[in-house]
């Protein structure tokens, strides 16, 4: 590659977060990095666009950002707006996410979110996340970042595909390349009372571990394994579609 | 069915909006009808969850409550806080929509949210949108609407599945059973300048079309027909999963 690699890097958990810290500090002799990233804590954000209200974008320093926005909005604004083009990026990171993104969760997650945008925006996309949620060590999170994404930008990637990669506590034991499983877990609404005596309501869950199937995202992390989920932004569920044909009669 | 059928219906719009008044009343005679919908608009919310903060619940009258959040917390809150055990629906329709949910952009749709937040949850979940964005004559939408809850009652769905389903302007060929198309679309951010001189900026974009491939949403829609698309909360890139197996010696 004559072109110096230029890499993006952006998250959930907003900008002044250790895990974004460790992956820029972990990526920092594969290129030239660029970070945009949210003003604030964006968890759960999904793939949310910010479409009824205007974005600021800030510049803290020569290649940082933040925008008042989720990671869907930060990619955006970095490749529309802020980025030259002589400054498109090769690939674009997210993470490193403090707590997993296996199974369905990570259709409600920011950082997955933000690896995607870049992928429907032609870029190929990774998102990294520490499968811990008390550990904040993210030593071998960073190994294997940088690993996987030397591999992509000397590789590539398939066509309009992310990476969701889910590093579990202490030391993995290697790489498996997965399929999203499906969490088994019991969403718990607290009920709590405020300071005028009315109710208000906050979204909680108990996790009962994960469905048993050979291959997911799940049982790689669980067997101490680094869990590498090729994804994209396409939710059709293929097999349904000849199951439903005869619905073309109704 | 001995049970009297009971529906749970929300949107993105927000409760006020003309699209979910045509859907409760194209669905009124099929069974029991709960509506939770969000307090403002939520266009573009996606699959986003509140976390970081409580939520308020809004009793509108009987079966009519709204949620200052998204449609993801409008759905688990119905679930599992809102309607008693008793009250627990058979179906979740989403919609109707204002404007076409179509290809990639059923990943920022809050409507296509609240019906993947049901399915995840173990109930069927459909999403309505009347593809046109000048149009906002709901009658063919909810003709079809009432069509295709009705099968989805009777023969139920494939296991965790939703279906997306738009609805062209004018009077439908018909129904096709379709899988999710690539959008051609250019983000186009405006930069403008507030009252104190700063920038602010705000996503937008142009539109070209579509990939020319059969069988998508886009296509059924071009051509005049209702398209429904199984849909599941499983973002796998499957076919990458066997180009990238030389990634586990990485």
């Amino acid at each position: 590659m004559i072109d110096k690699t230029r890499i993006l890097i952006t998250n959930d958990d907003g900008y002044h977060s250790e895990g974004i810290i460790a992956l820029e500090e972990a990526l920092s002799d594969l290129g030239e990095i660029y970070v945009v990233s949210p003003a604030s804590e964006q968890s759960g954000a999904a793939h949310s666009l910010t479409l009824a209200r205007p974005l600021r974008i800030r510049q803290i320093d020569g290649r940082h950002w933040t925008v008042d926005g989720t990671p869907t909005d930060c990619v955006t604004l970095a490749l529309n707006q802020i980025l030259t083009a002589d400054e498109r990026p090769h690939i674009c990171v997210s993470g490193i996410n403090h707590g997993p993104n296996l199974g369905d969760d990570a259709t409600y997650s920011g950082t997955v979110a933000g690896a995607m945008e870049a992928a429907i925006l032609g870029i190929p996309g990774i998102a990294f996340s520490l499968s811990s949620t008390r550990s904040l060590d993210f030593s071998e999170s960073m190994k294997y970042a940088r690993q996987i994404a030397e591999r992509a930008i000397a590789d590539g990637l398939p066509e309009s595909t992310l990476l969701n990669v889910n590093i579990p506590q202490g030391e993995p034991k290697g790489i498996r390349i997965t399929k999203q499983g499906i969490k088994e877990a019991r969403p718990v609404i607290s009920e709590l009372i405020d300071p005028r005596g009315k109710p208000y309501y906050w979204i909680g869950e108990v996790r009962n571990g994960f469905r048993a199937e050979g291959g997911t995202d799940f049982e790689a992390i669980d067997e101490g394994y680094v869990s590498v989920t090729p994804m994209r932004a396409d939710l059709t569920n293929y097999p349904a579609i000849q199951i439903l044909e005869t619905w073309n009669s109704l």
